[in-house]
């Protein structure tokens, strides 16, 4: 009986897929303060001119570097494996299959696009790189990325998970990046938020705004981001390429995939390029899952919206719960995010992706049956996508189909153990976020057009 | 450039080496307090039979049970990697591989060892299982095992590492194991140190005299130990088995063959298949890398010495300290022991395996250095190892000789960051620990014979 479904080196692929090319439409412009579409050199404040062309590539397939493919090459191919032990204890069915993520440096997806956003801006003559982290997933892969290809990285951490979190500060530390709880006194942005609510938990709405504003005002300094935008969502899609050919040597083809979605990059990753399949005819259910605290997709409106909390970013068309919306501080700090990316946004507003919400309760729950069956500790993001597997394989037992599920598991909780600890304690709760709350900040969404 | 070598799962080895087979003369027999051999029924009060029966086996090859292997490929084959950047920071010659056993659960290589020891517990009826761990990696993979194999679990775990390493307690929890901090008043064993010194930081041979009390006393317990025992020599070997396998794909062998010894096993795990080839008559250096605050096997003697602190074990030839020797508080808890593996020892006294002890702040210094190339940041325990490599390496470079090193990795820091804070902070020092206190708690051998 097979485990695992390895890929050598050789597989690893050899370019990101864009999945602009199989859009049914043109995704919709970002747009300036004028509600005119942002040119190019608006964003060449913050970002390098490679990384720019990504974003607004229609292209299909975008190369890989083969500096960055050596780098991948530390750990990439990830594997695929069979949650045997798991599909046992869920008397299910279902098959199921999860990419295992966690097995970068970093111990997340996320270092699959701070790898090629650092050897960019270098490329370009940039020498530091300003950025926010939730969780501390992304904070921790950039600075690992400016570590090994020779940055200097700042990071502004949200403040409830720099206290939550404190070794995935000392992680990124220890690969060399400043490290600070956002927000901070160091930006206008922070300061404006620190005046208004001095004991505010912070949002990656907030740090975005801090780490933007520092890296427009320094001209050897770019801003790298870590999810929503186009060009992390291609960098992301090798999770996806990979775990097809893992599909294929274990002679199966998912049904459904599962990815938790904050920003979108890790859905994204995994889901895109099985969405090429689905664009070509395929049957595949995609399910992005977000937790009910924080229901972008399910709750919220896909309508122009900034990226960050004070407005310094053009105006993307995404869904939305308002970007002044800070939601509880939920301990799965990914995806604590008001917004998400517009490529998926665009994908679930046409019908063609679907969006889940999951309360903070089922999603431990799911994550202590994975690590006690399949052995590995999920980060509370994943847990998300696990938790909606769960409900898929104990539907399938109910039915009795067979059906393929595929979920990404895109971090490990390592870092996370306080996390856990507070379950097991009992001092967890669900937050079902007031419709007024959310009615509240979609009214400040921006007027466009 | 190849990265990483991957075995697929078919390549799992479907036996344990045992190296007695292949030694220069039996190994000195484990003795009663009478002075004489002990019989094998002393043992079975705390372990099942075929467990004794595999340490007093002198057989070449134990053959690995199925339901072990399909436990072990949860993650084993594990990856061997070579170094590239490490290798291009030290601008060395030498090419270095490096076994990549972190990507257990548990993170260390601890798991090979205690998956097939709770599965021959159950087999044998036992229903709870005790055990004592240093910095918390044996704990942990003790708690994996009995979970996945239905087993309750108790965790004797050393103060010192339980104050410095919450995380590991909390993720034994997760796995559903009781975790105490050692010494306790649960125990006569932990009574008694606790009147004369109740500011004891504990040691690992206290926390096995309280495991092995506990399990002594109860019918439906037995004891299990993460080092040190002929049985869990001989379950690390795929370590060693699998590294040859991988080495043999890379087109290279090994020069010199470095390990982490605590008790032991992780250095035996990797190091014993290639002491076979040794034995065979082939050139390769091995070498068993210590902590100078703790260093057994360069400062200790050769003699009869209990396994624990309190003298509730049979008598062991081995490297010894003296077994109320206390090491200060060092970083790198699981080599905090003040034995060594009676297998691993009576290779040191012949001349066949080389010990070398280095001090704290230079195994920091390597773990950075390694995080910083390789990525990966090493648990305490292995950047003894990779320290050891790192002279080599440098050596290396002075002669031009492109020697080839490969090193056990034994296990990632990820619950060890707040000795790596410390080691930031400046905190951390080296101890050279005093001849005069080792010649005094060498006064306490047992007389033998």
């Amino acid at each position: 009986m097979t485990t695992k479904f390895l890929l050598p080196e050789s597989e690893l692929p050899t370019h990101w897929y864009n999945v602009v090319a199989d859009l049914p439409a043109p995704p919709p412009p970002p747009l300036g303060p004028d509600g005119k579409p942002v040119g190019l050199e608006a964003l060449a404040a913050i970002f390098p001119p490679a990384l720019i062309e990504q974003e607004v590539s229609a292209e299909r397939w975008i190369a890989i570097p083969e500096e960055i493919r050596e780098i991948y090459r530390l750990w990439r191919p990830s594997p695929l494996h069979r949650a045997h032990r798991l599909e046992q204890a869920l008397q299910t069915p279902a098959r199921i299959y999860y990419k295992n993520e966690s097995v970068s440096p970093a111990g997340s997806h996320k270092p699959n696009t701070s790898i090629p956003q650092a050897w960019y801006n270098r490329q370009a003559g940039i020498r530091r790189l300003t950025t926010e982290t939730g969780a501390g997933q992304w904070g921790c892969s950039l600075a690992l990325a400016g570590q090994l290809l020779g940055l200097e990285v700042r990071v502004y951490m949200v403040r409830v998970s720099y206290e939550q979190k404190p070794y995935r500060r000392s992680l990124m530390q220890t690969w060399g990046a400043e490290v600070f709880a956002s927000p901070t006194k160091l930006t206008n942005a922070g300061r404006q938020v620190l005046e208004k609510h001095p004991d505010t938990p912070g949002s990656l709405g907030i740090a975005i705004s801090e780490a933007v504003e520092e890296a427009a005002g320094r001209a050897d300094t770019n801003y790298a981001l870590g999810s929503v935008l186009n060009h992390v969502m291609h960098h992301q899609t090798i999770i996806g390429q990979e775990a097809k050919k893992q599909m294929a040597l274990a002679g199966d083809y998912p049904d459904v995939v599962f990815g938790c979605c904050g920003g979108g990059s890790n859905f994204a990753g995994i889901a895109f390029p099985f969405y090429a399949d689905k664009a070509a005819g395929k049957a595949v259910r995609l399910v992005a899952v977000e937790p009910s605290s924080c229901p972008t997709l399910t709750r919220g409106v896909y309508a122009y919206d900034y990226g960050d909390a004070t407005g310094l970013t053009p105006l993307l068309k995404m869904h939305t719960l308002g970007h002044d919306f800070v939601p509880p501080g939920i301990h799965a700090g990914g995806l604590r995010y008001h917004g998400a990316a517009p490529l998926v946004s665009q994908l679930v507003d046409a019908g063609l992706v679907e969006a889940l919400a999951i309360p903070q309760l089922e999603t431990f729950e799911a994550g202590v049956l994975f690590a006690r069956t399949e052995g590995i500790v999920p980060a509370p993001e994943s847990t998300h996508a696990i938790a909606a597997t769960i409900r898929e394989a104990k539907a399938c037992a109910k039915t009795g189909r067979p059906q393929v599920l595929l979920v990404n598991l895109s971090g490990h909780g390592h870092f996370d153990m306080s996390s856990y600890d507070r379950y097991f304690a009992g001092s967890l709760q669900n937050y079902d976020y007031p419709a007024e709350a959310i009615a509240e900040s979609l009214q400040h969404l921006p007027k466009v057009g």
